[in-house]
């Protein structure tokens, strides 16, 4: 792939440095753990020269009350698999929350470092035939490209720990329906980049 | 700003060019109208000579039915602007729909062309600070920054024609209480840009 109108100037040990700098970083924190699912794709694009991962979710789904600010929100509960109907239990929560508790379900994100332009594209052109609101995040102090799915739900679950929605619908089919379409999804982008 | 690793190359004529063409055949198609709320801040982009927007939504409501894929949906109402209960009156739908009607809400999304890496990165470093989630989305043809908003709903409304929601809920008000943070952050970004 050429650039129109630009010219591009490797230097490829900055970036096996910033990738090693990262990974040792990685191991001294320890905070957290990757979810298994995402595990396959994360070692795949580590496996690369030109690649690296710097955060990742294989998709989620939660409850959470709040503004929707980063500092004013709070998760009160939060599956990165299938759920069954225990996820909605009001007992499980607060019952006496007061105001709105919100269903969020979120696609698959993953976030990768790229050497330069041209890995950055051709990377996105690979995952923009199954992610098509992938796109490049950051130019500036390093390159990244994100991978991002489109499946969401934003929907007001209780009011006062009452919930709002008739018993016509099954939640939980229809998140797990949201979740089957992400892992799947995860799979097929997974296949994908197995020969790029 | 300067790249790390790379070199850019300008090519003025080449951009001044294409932005011409865009705008010629935009006035020769005359389809659709743009949203009046969103043209001061389209104006402000398309005096700078390194920008052109070449897309764009203020923000908007509808309800839709169908797999979510782009032909397999269908669009039942759609509202630019602060909706009242008449948005969700289901005489006003086709009553008998069968399966799920769904409502969504989208924020603000622009896309704006630029001239090279400098002026994409200058944009999306004043954009970033009150759209968090702009981004990059081609640098191959042509080197495009989406800028978009966090705002969504995206919730299942009526089964077979029922709605699903309790009547203790005040959807018209939840609506249009995102669609101000939508229209006030349009302002905010339009004044960000003024002396960019």
């Amino acid at each position: 792939m050429t650039f129109p109108n630009h010219q591009i100037i490797f230097n490829a040990k900055t970036f096996s440095n910033d990738k090693k700098t990262f990974f040792e970083k990685l191991d001294k924190s320890k905070k957290g753990e990757i979810d298994a699912k995402i595990i396959p794709l994360l070692n795949l694009l580590n496996q690369k020269k030109e690649h690296y991962t710097t955060s990742s979710c294989s998709g989620r789904v939660y409850l959470w009350k709040g503004t929707g600010k980063k500092n004013e929100t709070e998760w009160l509960k939060v599956s990165h698999d299938f759920i069954n109907k225990d996820f909605f239990s009001i007992s499980s929560l607060a019952a006496a929350e007061k105001g709105l508790v919100w269903l969020r379900l979120e696609p698959l994100i993953a976030h990768v470092a790229c050497k330069d332009l041209d890995s950055a594209n051709k990377l996105l052109a690979v995952v923009r035939k199954l992610y098509k609101k992938s796109c490049l995040l950051s130019l500036s102090s390093k390159i990244i490209v994100e991978i991002r799915g489109s499946e969401f739900l934003e929907m007001p679950l209780y009011q006062d720990g009452k919930l709002l929605f008739s018993a016509e619908i099954d939640l939980v089919q229809l998140v797990n329906k949201k979740l089957t379409l992400i892992f799947n999804g995860l799979q097929k982008l997974t296949a994908s980049l197995e020969n790029f």
